[in-house]
């Protein structure tokens, strides 16, 4: 089987074009080449169908894909390759993505969330190697996650599992978009926490007049740099991450957490709460480390 | 195979002994006999294995068993078949329970956590039939659970999983005895309610002096007849419980999660509460039912 593989991976902003050369193995695979595109305001499921497609044939350049394997940002129905919907691009409801790409490229194709193959890849070539029961999971812009249990990944019933960013950990915290107050994504994910640091900043007459809006990192680095306010808020988000996979580990025992995403940048204080929040929440018998 | 089955289960205070006549299948196996003992105060492990070995014995009536079963009221090191610990009852730690009644008997044996056993036994014969994706929580002096996952038990990577019990649902909550606040069965559990009851009933000077030590289903029961203080404490830990089963679903997506034990016994008005709390704090496209 000479033909190349094709990767495609449908973010909430950004698209992304990989063609592998042969079958992967446990060795990383070579990546031959990659291509990139942001998704527009406004764009919509139709749009970044065919914005894809033409990004994988230039990539193919008339060859045949052995298979194409998909990564999608939001729920997926793994078993028909059915996108359920995206949080972000509107008119993905119940799009036969496989379908659509068995069609275009005669071969098999597999559709999965993305949150599940960034967890079978780390199993597979990353942090997880030799570990058959692990959680990965993203704090980025959301946070999200995926199981690999026995060696294999664990979807859930419907496909739903790893929504760590919605477990509460605090019935008393901020309202969080999902209508529940306290979840794991309203404390810790990036925006929220950029967002919570102006509001604090502007109550407490700190903020700057016509600045350009905060990003989570604006604020990781604040936070870094000794600024009590932004200290006080990226521990509170690790705090919030650290209970969660806490509570993770009491009713699943996995061996490895694996996080990854931008917030996962913001340094030796931020790691340090996350698993100090995280072992205190466990009980003393359930072990596991926290890894990067 | 006509030699009978011997199934044993060590609770917290009580020793059970059950043969089962024959091969026990999809049907609800025949169950020939049981006998129950109490632990009495101060009884190790050595005394509960003496007496359940004697019951044994007893029902067997010189039939050699074809295998034996065992629930085991604390965790297990199922590949191993070691008892790690009893929380009830002292001199278990490292127990080689498997390897005792092998000997013992001459026939296969298997021993595994009780939360495990209830789980496997609602997926093949209660509550949880034709259900491969479940979760059983027991809600009574402790709250522990046992997944069932793809149709099999899954039981972490240590045999720890199912600590539904020991995640945190409120920080700001009362002190468990695990240490930490808002633990699940800190606020869920029988005794924990009916000692907050007592608690609240002197704080308002409604406490009777002399009056025999309260039970969970006295609570229950008081609460059922329209004493307010016992129906807030009630609601809070249906409360509790349901926002761990939500957690629990947004991790994991079982369809069904079983619930049994006394406090489960506490009327519509708990179950009610449970079943609002867990939809509420799930995701909408979670799905999933809660069952006695």
């Amino acid at each position: 089987m000479n033909n190349p593989i094709l990767a495609l991976d449908f973010g909430g902003t950004k698209l992304s074009v990989a063609v592998i050369n042969g079958v992967p193995t446990n060795e990383r695979p070579r990546r031959l080449e990659v291509r990139r595109a942001f998704t527009p305001d406004g764009a919509d499921a139709t749009y970044e169908l065919a914005a894809t497609l033409r990004l994988a044939r230039e990539l193919l350049a008339g060859r045949a894909p052995a298979a194409v394997g998909v990564s999608f940002g939001g729920p997926v129905d793994y078993p028909r390759g059915l996108v359920r919907l995206s949080h972000h691009v509107r008119g993905w409801q119940g799009v036969p993505l496989r379908d659509v790409l068995v069609r275009e490229f005669g071969c098999p194709a597999v559709v999965d969330n993305d949150a599940n193959v960034a967890a079978l890849g780390e199993h597979r070539f990353g942090a997880g190697r030799g570990v058959d029961d692990l959680m990965y999971v993203t704090v980025s812009t959301g946070v999200g996650g995926g199981w690999v249990l026995g060696g294999r990944p664990w979807r859930g019933h419907d496909g739903m599992a790893g929504e760590i960013g919605h477990t509460v950990v605090d019935p008393a915290g901020p309202l969080c978009l999902c209508g529940k107050r306290g979840c794991v994504e309203r404390l810790a994910s990036g925006p929220y926490m950029a967002a919570d640091y102006e509001e604090e900043r502007g109550r407490r007459g700190e903020g700057e007049k016509g600045r350009r809006r905060m990003t989570g990192k604006d604020m990781a680095e604040a936070a870094v740099a000794g600024d009590e306010t932004a200290r006080e808020i990226l521990l509170r988000g690790a705090w919030a991450l650290g209970v969660g996979l806490g509570n993770a580990a009491n009713l699943i025992n996995p061996q490895r957490f694996v996080l990854g995403g931008g917030v996962t940048k913001s340094g030796e204080l931020w790691w340090k709460e996350v698993r100090r929040a995280a072992r205190e929440t466990a009980l003393p018998e359930v072990l596991f480390d926290v890894v990067p």
